[in-house]
């Protein structure tokens, strides 16, 4: 297992799949998981501290609202954490990319757009592709698709 | 002790301190603690755990930015949890309302104004005060003193 | 009588019944009026006035847009006030927030986010809980289940 | 009396003074007044209440922050109420704004820019003007001075 | 012709009735056209200047996103102009206010809530109403009528 | 004369000054101009409406809070209209950029960033030189320069 | 080849093609094409360069999110760029907005409403009527019409 | 050399330094270098191009306003890139914070607090950490220190 991925709600599982379809596609191997930071802050607890030892080696959280569940995992874990803003009711997000990105000192959370559970999934595999010289040319293929998907689009 | 008040940086004690100022004008016990959601985690869950048990009766929690410290504690008691928003150096806090206020259904925080830290100690008393009759002769006469205050300015 | 439900208009019924359901749910006696600063002033002064002689013991006021009832009422008693800030058409409840948690020093608003009625009976309970032992015990109870389902939720 | 000037606090005179001035400058009689919605209510409500019995014409309400006063009083008299949102510490006056302009239907307030005390005046000045020729002669007086002293300056 | 109901575009209108509808049932007399300060700025500034000659008495001007209707026709004429933020597309309205309401000394245009067309006739009512004893009672009544209707209303 | 430069008030020249630097380093004939929407209507019409007449070819326009110069102007003339919003007391240039950039489909004004006079001028000049082969080169030397400065510096 | 007309994804063409028609209308030479700074970022930096070599007089660039294609194109070429910020999903098209005006000093872009494609076309259609009588005739016309479509609207 | 830490303008260079003393803290190869995306996109191109090759292996870039430094780079290299939003002058950096933050599909930016140039060399750190187990035990340490600061502060 290389990547954790958890999320606030059963609701945020639309957006962080497509975290999971990219994971997929690189062939990266990953967890999906409930981790609320509100409604199950002990298994939020024991699943940051465990993160390293059972071999994660860099967790993606999504989270909506006052989204504090990035910030609470990173502060209790060394690994890289990866927040994923997902897009409120009321406020589309400004407040959950607020309460992920603005962390203090000394704790870090690396933050994506809003609903931006898909370019989450490659950073993680970008950050796992420094020490892994398959994945990165996995990592060169995606962007030569990328860029021939749009020269050979027809307007 | 009945009321908690605590922080998430020494920072922000210049804003807290008038929540404790108006505790002592009420003779409400309290202690003052630095309790850092992100950087003193462990002594969060702690506290927070703890802070039933040992008597306190109402969490003042102040924290700015990413401010995860009052929704944290109030998803680890079962204590009425009031959060001061600390004004942040460059969104002047609009994060850390955000990051306070907007709680997910079943993890209420009371929220006060940006740099509110006077109301939260009012707020809290205003609860005390529901079985505390001297604390409830103490408000009323504290409201009135504020309403002569203002009767009595001259322009 | 334990909680004064109040709301501005009608329309905010559809948000505030989660509050009422809650407070229901914890057996928790209760009232559902509408109360409007801006229609109904007189109503509101003797209702916020009236309302710890009668028993009340918080109030709960939602209110959208320039949203001044749970600020006013706040004015006018000395019992906690809770303010849920409703959702508005163009701004999305931005202006109702701002308008409810913004107060000055000396007349503390306990805000919950936006649309967040549920959370607002859920802090009702919470500080009525703190002298009736028998509602102490069923937040204990609630948040545990709370943390069941997230457990129990399957992928 | 004419015009009421009120304003939720001393502190904000510096700018309410504005107001004052441009009404003193038109000849305008005018009364000046700390009434604050949420520290002296019962203030306001007889205030309101009575201002068109005592020959008020407009008033004109500042206030600042979660600001209350211009919208309460125009729930509470059949007058035409100006308001001035007072630039705020944290959110420079965009709450104070959003708390007098969005009104709901049925009660109006006449909203100026942040800090626009001294449109407010003029605003009310041209309302007066309206069954006052000579007050009418002034204002297009004004108006050619203002254009004048743009057209007369040197760069 | 007391009242002037002008708007930038067709698709103002829906938004703009609301405002004849009650100038309507205030029975006030009232003119509606399209003066779009973009698209016929000639237009525009002939019926500003004409306006006053004209009999009119109070402007209501109605406009979207770089909303300069309400503002550029209260530099061009005496009467007092009330200005409605009409709800944009992509903005919502925030735009519309800004632009109408943080108007600079010297030119007030009094600025109702986005959308708050119906609040503008209303004002447009009161002004009138201070020299027209029929219409003051008429907006007694009508205060009257709004608070019997919330005190009726049955939840 | 090719460059008409305009601004609302006095107090913008510190900024709008700026731009006038830039055009005299390209030796760019131009003309500087206190021209209010609000203050000066009529001088605006005029001088909107003389502009290509006498001779201009592009028009910069600053202004700040509710900024209406650059897009009335443009409303006026056939001209490109450029507008430069000022920064605002209050809300930082917010509502000055909003007001000037949301411009209805039929008459658009270029808009740079808040205070961005200079970026104004460069646009002007880019536009001149289209068809001013002496002109284009100057752009393309003050392009190297930039460049070369970033690269000569040192940490 | 006069107006390059180009965006950062396929998506925003419905946006887009509105600058297209008002090109058409006007009879300018005109090319549309894909070109994302992200995901094509040699072909962008080989269109921005080329463009003037191959003609092109003046660049349309529409982006939205974190759009850099206006900003980017506008650092590589000396041709006037004119920014469309797209509406994006979450937070309506103030991210593309800022992304494309707040530019700093040195490197102009022409920016428009969100979604204000047929503006950037009409500023393209002013730029290029410069130097090109038959184009200036029609761009009186074009205003001319305009305003006789507004005169002749009945309500 | 593991990290570059690139910036816009010299002007960020004050809040860079907060990242360079960091990964100086940790025994991190490190190169600083001003890189503008705007004013020197041919060196960001080469730059960027060549990063993997010269052995960087992690890219840290800070930019203000439309600041495109950290997205362009991301776009041009297969290395993880953290994007630090440099506070900006009117806005304050929340432009800064959308421009980098807001990525589109496929190029990811890993961004941190506005300012936040110490939490990017520290998310540096904890990817450069997963293979340099030395890294990975001062991280601890790290960690560990932190907390044992806030532990001892005496109020």
């Amino acid at each position: 297992m290389k990547i954790g991925v958890i999320m606030g709600s059963k609701s945020d599982l639309p957006t962080m799949n497509e975290c999971v379809n990219v994971l997929k596609d690189f062939g990266v191997e990953h967890e999906i998981k409930i981790v609320s930071a509100h409604r199950t802050p002990n298994l939020m607890f024991d699943y940051a501290k465990e993160a390293k030892k059972r071999g994660l080696e860099v967790i993606v959280a999504g989270a909506g609202g006052a989204a504090h569940l990035p910030g609470m995992v990173a502060s209790l874990t060394d690994l890289p954490v990866i927040g994923v803003p997902i897009e409120s009711k009321t406020l589309k997000g400004i407040d959950s990319l607020l309460s992920i990105v603005q962390m203090p000192g000394g704790v870090p959370v690396a933050t994506v757009a809003i609903g931006g559970a898909k370019n989450a999934a490659l950073l993680a595999v970008k950050i796992l592709a420094l020490k892994d010289e398959r994945l990165a040319e996995k990592i060169v293929e995606y962007r030569k698709n990328m860029e021939r998907m749009i020269l050979d689009e027809k307007i």
